[in-house]
């Protein structure tokens, strides 16, 4: 193994940049030559490399996004696609590559080393938390840390008003971000996609809660499950009460990577460099407790599952 | 006068609590009593009344929001609702009060002054620094602030994705916090009130940029324009290229106040505490450069022109 | 039981008020009374208590500190005091602790526990991240991001006026904060109590450096190994160039807890009180990966061993 | 005029980054070429000078430092250095100079225009606010903000321990950061340069409050006045009571800066190369309430004088 390539796909995640430079320094402390590939699968198809060394990763440590640009590629999707990437990975000399990015960035590495046999190793870089064989993914922490941030804010605005919050944090499939988020700071309730709820019933508290003179709340609500405006419709509608909502968006997947996040990044990222040395193919990196874990994409891509148990129960007690 | 009374009012503002602070601190070393009055008119007409100590307002200076809670007040428009403020205030023997709000807590203030007799001093305290006869309003530079830390978290994915950008900040009529949020974030459009737009212009110029390989742009639009998703809709059907928006929303009105707001904040709190005791009543205070000015509420109360040339051409320059 | 106690001891750390509000609102919604011990075992020898209900804890899950105060009491370490204290809690009818603090704090809670039989179950509350038998104390993560924001702005100079820069971080006797923060960093060296160091070696590397160009190093040292103006004077005796030197100190401890530090402390919060209603004295809450830990105190405050070669490796390989 | 040249100097300030954007950026528009100046006079002397153009300031204006580097040249104040620093003006075709920094870059300014006929034109870049002819430098207030966030961290221990805390900020000569900060944090006491100060008094004031049960105090000193650990162990001989101190130091230097400066800076900047452009020379650019300012560098180099009375007073009416 003399070159590696490295590449970001699918939403970009805070420590983005701090896994790229562990990657690019880890490989030329052993030796190697690095390939930065732009705009992830698709600018692997359209050969958009540039070599990196010490000094091209120098000052992106603390910065969100990713240097090396992302994309969700329906070209590499395709059989065609996917065989022009193999043809610009063997024109470029490339010997293996790491993959930073979440569950379809995984699926496109899976291909890569399956079926087209080039080795790939996968690192989780996403807000979103939801890549398996790992207790967190890059980005997760300064993603809840934001939306903290900004909740907080809000909170001023509820506690000076009196009025029902409800606030739309990331999370299609995965409630991650809601469920953590509404405990730290200390919503009243939570709607995630892994937890049934019942509008009536939470309408039923807001009014007791109203009646005995409690007129502030704070609905924490996962993307995936309703929209904020529609959720404050309903609860209007059955309450009488005024509702405002806010719809936190793209806020929450840059800025400056936490300590966790780009500690985290630059340890996943050395030891992508490591397995690739050592061999390893079509596997993804992970951390769980205090061990590094490799475990085969096959794994890592499937479903994780979140246990909301003990800490949705934290949020009814401390409510 | 031995006795004074402070309220907040309108939709809160960051510095709110350091004026309370002020006010109080200011009158009690002036010999003075404090009643906080909570939750604006509406609870002056309820009489919904504290006294307020030196320690009542320890810790506060720091935090968003306002311990007197705010509200908007439909009863307090009437006639009945005056009168029973006025019956309130002379029940608790309150001979003077400080307002701290925008325009409409203003003209509350106006009537209470002028048709009810009773001495009032106002403060501007909002976000959208749309008041007249001061520079600022206490909780505007915050709000920018704000404002420009959230959309330096949207940069990062603007970059690393190569999108077209909307993000709406407040600003019903008055273009302060996007114009200049605009040029702090260094956006290549902004759409404000004041000045019209042109969409199909601002399409080519996305179009002609998109062909030299420009694929990045922040738009700032303020709340009183357009919508985010509207313009976005607009933009994509014209150019045929994908748009993402935020709405900024409700973080642009809690958190902690920056310096500035605390400082211009303690300042006025003291002076409205002064123009009370000197017999002043019907006026606001702001400040003009360096100097604090106390203008007829009837002047403060009239439509704030904002400048727009300067910073507008500026944005133009260096985009 | 029906009465329990709650007192924070030795250095505040943030998150401690999330953890204090955890404790009230659980051991509330179990039943029981709390009372609030202000001021640590010192307060708890004065008898200065007050009873703590639902509302006594609300908007305090963002601060930094602690509403109950804290101190390093001299008394309590002596037999009388201890007497006193006991008596204390027998007359307000106290019937167990929990204790939120680092290990002098357990050392007190084991005290009480097993010579004078009082139930106490301690939780490790401290910016350290020192104490055994959890993976993190309450307050670590935010000391790490504090001093890495700090390091961060730190960063802009040394990048800007090419200078050799010495950050000094809180840890007397555990380089926890030092070794983490300086990986997040990109701090070029680390020096912490747990490895040997060789400044005549680091010298060299710097002269090595600077003969080939690179004139910025950020060099973190841990307060318990050097201070950081005597470091800065032995490494320009050494090699001739300028030094500059930042001593982080008291910043670290403070500051609203990160999402992290808050559901650590509202989950330890809740399992101590669960501990204590199962009848369990003389242990400490921690956890480990995702499971909570319940240990003796005595093993607890053994002395933690961190494991620096990962991560140290890592700073090498880096820098 | 074809082609300006751009420098920063002196002590780096944030903000800097948006001024040579601006004058980057502003003088492309207007058909003009840039040179950027690496490390201030002393990388002019050494002719360390690249083109910049639209692109080389990408991405800079929301960063703290400066991208262009800055020192301190003693060669620069010497004939035979300002002779060579003429000589690659010449050589490199540079038909005017932008120069961003204090009170020592604009004496630099001053001799290349007054004894060597360059035009010069200088933009105030210094945290220290202490520049004349205009009401506020770059940077000074993200330095502020950056002050009173590490204080609000040290008040929670401050309120938490109940001690008497000093915190050291920058101000050799002028009191400005220390003054408004002291106001802004709600501190009890402030020690700047342009005051005289009663060591004694103060101590009799911290007794009397520890008497009546006030223990924490939160005094600010300027570095110039006293040291923090010194002024510590006067008032522990006088009042024998505990102290802790923090010099805050560099972290006051760096960060991203305010929108404030952000918007200060892209201003003055562009204005600096309208400046130039219309023959002016020896000049510095500033700003008075909203008005630009444009003096001779001979005026703008004489000691601004602070006014301290009323912030000073509102500090004691506060405390």
């Amino acid at each position: 193994m003399k070159k590696i390539g490295v590449l970001t796909s699918g939403g970009d995640a805070p420590g983005m940049n701090a896994a790229i430079r562990s990657v690019v320094r880890c490989a030329i402390c052993k030796g190697l030559e690095v390939a930065g590939i732009f705009r992830g699968y698709e600018g692997l198809i359209q050969a958009d490399i540039k070599p990196l060394n010490h000094r091209s990763v120098s000052n992106i440590l603390s910065r969100g996004g990713t240097i090396l640009k992302t994309s969700r590629s329906e070209a590499f999707m395709t059989e065609e696609g996917q065989r022009r990437a193999v043809e610009v990975i063997k024109t470029n000399r490339i010997d293996g590559l790491v993959i930073i990015g979440g569950n379809g960035s995984y699926a496109g590495a899976l291909a890569l080393s399956k079926k087209w046999l080039i080795p790939c190793v996968g690192i989780p870089g996403t807000i979103d938390n939801d890549v398996n064989c790992t207790d967190f993914t890059i980005g997760s922490d300064t993603a809840l840390d934001t939306a903290l941030g900004a909740i907080d804010k809000i909170r001023d605005t509820i506690t000076s008003l009196e009025r029902i919050f409800i606030v739309e944090v990331m999370g299609r499939q995965c409630g991650y971000i809601a469920l953590n988020v509404a405990l730290a700071a200390g919503a009243e309730q939570v709607l995630i996609p892994e937890r049934a709820y019942d509008i009536s019933q939470m309408c039923q508290e807001i009014t007791e809660g109203y009646i005995r003179g409690k007129a502030s709340w704070l609905i924490i609500v996962a993307e995936g499950v309703i929209k904020a405006h529609e959720l404050g419709e309903k609860i209007t509608q059955c309450t009488e009460l005024e509702t405002r909502h806010v719809v936190l968006g793209h806020i929450q997947r840059g800025g400056s990577p936490t300590s966790k996040d780009r500690i985290l990044a630059t340890t996943l990222g050395a030891e992508a460099v490591n397995a690739l040395i050592k061999g390893e193919s079509g596997v993804a990196i992970g951390i769980e407790g205090e061990e590094i874990r490799i475990a085969p994409l096959e794994e890592a891509i499937t479903k994780k599952v979140l246990k909301t148990e003990r800490i949705y129960n934290l949020i009814k007690t401390m409510s």
